[in-house]
């Protein structure tokens, strides 16, 4: 018995082995047409692109795994630890696709390009009725699928889950409405304190080459590993895993703006580390990725805004920019660190100050989880957004474009996933806050220009296990607490009411 | 009847597509393995074109190749001409990777890889003896395989044809005997012309920057499409077909050396513009790429030499380089000509000029048929190597690593690939002669500036049919004769006799 679990827990790992492969080979085709590629073959490689997703499906439906499953469920208890969540990772991706009719799904995969090319032309001729009629359909075949996918209470849980195992809307109401409230308390701080804060040595002209060099050097700074990574450059940044050897990252460069690529690198250098700490010893079960994307975000978000707009880390890097730039010279490191915690109430997410943030996400979420539930319709949206933005933010879109157009995820039918991201923000609150308790130095002895503490703590509690545990797990076992907002509202609390002390 | 040949031929594309899709997977990790891949990927990227290979492999000998040959073999007329070369290039592959058992060729992989790692420090310690048992081994893998493949007379005639179908000893001894001859005659010219050339202006530093600018000319140049191909840079140059659309190649840069650069730019140039020029209807027949190696590198050579180092191509780029290279200001046109045309027979074949280069490819012909008809023995190769030099280029090397070791080919088991490059220059002298006979101007009105005709004319005659025909049918196709060193050796004696007039 014992013999035979070991032969076919080396078959599964095979299978998967075989899956990641192809997973990879996707990645790199994707990487390549974003970085390299000519510009005619686009057609060609679309057909690479599903081709490969096509054999992916394959090989996560097919009878085999059915085999897999059908001989380990019934044995979860035992196996280890590690095996066990592999078998559950095995199942979860199983369930999610094979639940799906596959007509059902090549209908959704027509519709869904066909969404995202009438996003593009809506935001560009800002016409959201260009869209409406593919909105629509993409939402109602979002709800199909939650409901192939089964939920206990609320519709929009099943869509929730697949980005963060274990989330529901009960919950997500309680802990965004906590952050709603304040955030909301803060700003109202901040306005009333009529601090005026300098910004004026960020318009200035940053030359690309002398960027380049910077992002070497942050990189660096953070411990990316750069033999084991690389970093390209795209309009907009992302990161891609082909492993724990060869995590690619890109950044974008604007002469105008030195902020921007600074904090890409440390947002997507954030993602890296995670994806390069993950341990050798999971490769091949399926585990060797995060363990959701709100536990990738609180590590991206942990490093963009925690570590890298403290005082303690833009005291490391300001002499650098001062010598590289020369506009510079003569800002004090605490004009540096207001500038760059500089809070203003802006209509555009991707460009939101730390603290508003979290208010972009929870809009789209409320809105989001109306549209799944059909509380909502789809030819009230713009209304409805401008409402929310006026209501939460004070701010009013002049066009649809830099409104309900912004971002492209409803275009592609990612329903659920905006959530992740201020999941992300408050997650790394709880993880600052266990830092500190179990050093209290960890943030202010930054400014002797060492993250290590920081680089192995994260990777010793969170990033060597990749996605073996679910992140209601995780956070239970490194605070010893379920998700709570608290500290992250603190954490807020803390600095934007000394950045912004009443006059 | 009709209708079951179409349906079948839709199935066995689509099997054909499904390993190309494969090929250009492979394709692009290898390229992105050589260009951005970070180096501790090393491993892991290794496993995935092990696991690619092994698909391909799968794919090209499995069940329903072989269900495909049965049908199609015997049906072979009824077929259009480009499906009748699809089915018969299938059954070629298919016959290639199925005749070796599969033990054996486990063997040779794991033998192969060991060869080359000895090679290398063989190489690197001047020690013949350390790669003497493994290049052995080679030989003997290779002899095994051609007997599993067949032959009519000479055992090396099965490793020629995998490289160049339908090439045999008997016709290589009689054409390198002719091309042999004729090439030492033209040295012997030369060097009683006591003709002086002056290269003094070739050694000076030139700019990488500056060089990456003129790569880019080069390119445009030569109508390399630049929205369907892309330039790398690594330390030996190649060009990789990943689809008619994606062409990539490389060049190196050297600081002390401005003709290495440019000549390998046009060379694989040459190369790219081949698989740029193939026919779209070809696309998923398999018939996509080159006709052979040799009608391969026929193109590039045509561009590097036949054009690139003629004077009218030279007096288009000269006041291009005049402009960026202060040291070229007082080179003339003639001067320039008869640098880039210098004859001086040396050790090392990848350094060799236009006309001894031939003689490299010989010697390795003559030595590689003798090794695989077990005529001469591998602990004596380094006596005969060095003989052969002393012989035809009068060269002696001083050691090892730049006579018997210089090149990796064998110890990579490739043998029967080397005569490939020296066909490449007969067949790019007959393409010449034909061209002329087409336009007698279509050289002469190069200097105008204008690539148009040669890019036409090639592409018609030669690029757009892929694979569609062997070697043979395509020569004679378009020049009307059967292989014939007559024309490229006319070429070399006008060009070097008027370069060499004695004084
Ligand atoms: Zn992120
Ligand atoms: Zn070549």
């Amino acid at each position: 018995m014992r013999e035979e679990i070991i032969e076919k827990l080396n078959e599964v790992k095979a299978h998967i082995t075989k899956i990641e492969e192809l997973n990879k080979l996707s990645a790199l085709a994707y990487w390549d047409m974003k970085i390299s590629m000519p510009k005619k073959a686009l057609e060609q490689r679309s057909n690479t692109l599903g081709y490969l997703a096509g054999e992916i499906f394959k090989l996560s439906t097919g009878k085999e795994v059915k085999g897999f499953l059908d001989y380990f469920m019934p044995k979860l208890d035992q196996l280890s630890q590690t095996n066990r969540a592999m078998i559950k990772k095995l199942k979860k991706e199983y369930d999610e696709t094979k639940k799906i009719p596959e007509k059902t799904y090549k209908e959704y995969t027509i519709a869904k390009s066909l969404s995202e090319a009438a996003w593009e032309e809506a935001k560009e001729k800002n016409d959201f009725k260009i869209f409406e009629p593919h909105l629509e359909k993409m939402i109602n075949f979002n709800v199909e699928f939650a409901k192939y996918y089964g939920y206990e209470e609320n519709v929009y849980d099943a869509l929730l889950n697949r980005y963060e195992e274990g989330m529901t809307v009960k919950k997500l109401d309680e802990i965004f409405g906590e952050l709603k409230e304040g955030i909301l308390d803060l700003l109202k701080y901040i306005e009333a304190s009529n601090k005026n804060i300098n910004r004026d040595f960020l318009h200035d002209k940053f030359k690309i080459k002398k960027q380049k060099k910077l992002s070497k050097y942050l990189l660096e700074l953070i411990k990316f590993d750069g033999e084991a990574g690389i970093l390209g450059e795209t309009t907009h940044p992302f990161t891609l895993d082909l492993g724990n050897k060869d995590v690619r990252i890109t950044t974008h460069y604007h002469e105008d703006d030195l902020l921007s690529n600074i904090f890409s690198i440390i947002h997507e250098g954030g993602h890296g580390l995670y994806e390069q700490h993950i341990s050798d010893e999971l490769i091949g079960t399926g585990l060797e990725h995060g363990a959701s994307m709100g536990i990738h975000e609180s590590q991206s978000r942990f490093y963009e805004n925690i570590i890298g707009r403290s005082e303690e880390f833009l005291k490391i890097i300001l002499p650098y920019i001062k010598k590289e730039f020369s506009g510079f010279k003569k800002v004090k490191l605490k004009e540096f660190y207001e500038a760059v915690n500089y809070v203003k109430p802006s209509l555009i997410r991707t460009e939101a100050d730390e603290l508003t943030y979290s208010l972009h996400i929870i809009i789209r979420y409320e809105i989001e989880k109306k549209l799944i539930n059909k509380e909502i319709e789809v030819k009230d949206l713009p209304r409805i957004w401008n409402e929310k933005y006026m209501e939460y933010l004070g701010v009013k879109a002049k066009s649809d474009s830099e409104g309900i157009l912004q971002d492209m995820h409803w275009s592609a039918g990612d329903f659920g996933y905006f959530p992740s991201y201020a999941l992300g923000n408050i997650y790394a609150g709880q993880f600052l806050n266990q830092i500190l308790k179990d050093n209290e130095l960890a943030i202010t002895e930054l400014e002797n220009g060492d993250l290590s503490y920081i680089d192995n703590w994260l990777k010793d509690k969170i990033h060597k296990y990749g996605a073996r545990y679910t992140p209601e797990e995780l956070i239970k076992n490194v605070t010893g607490e379920d998700i709570s907002t608290k500290y992250f509202l603190r954490y807020l609390d803390d600095k934007y009411k000394k950045i912004y002390t009443p006059l």
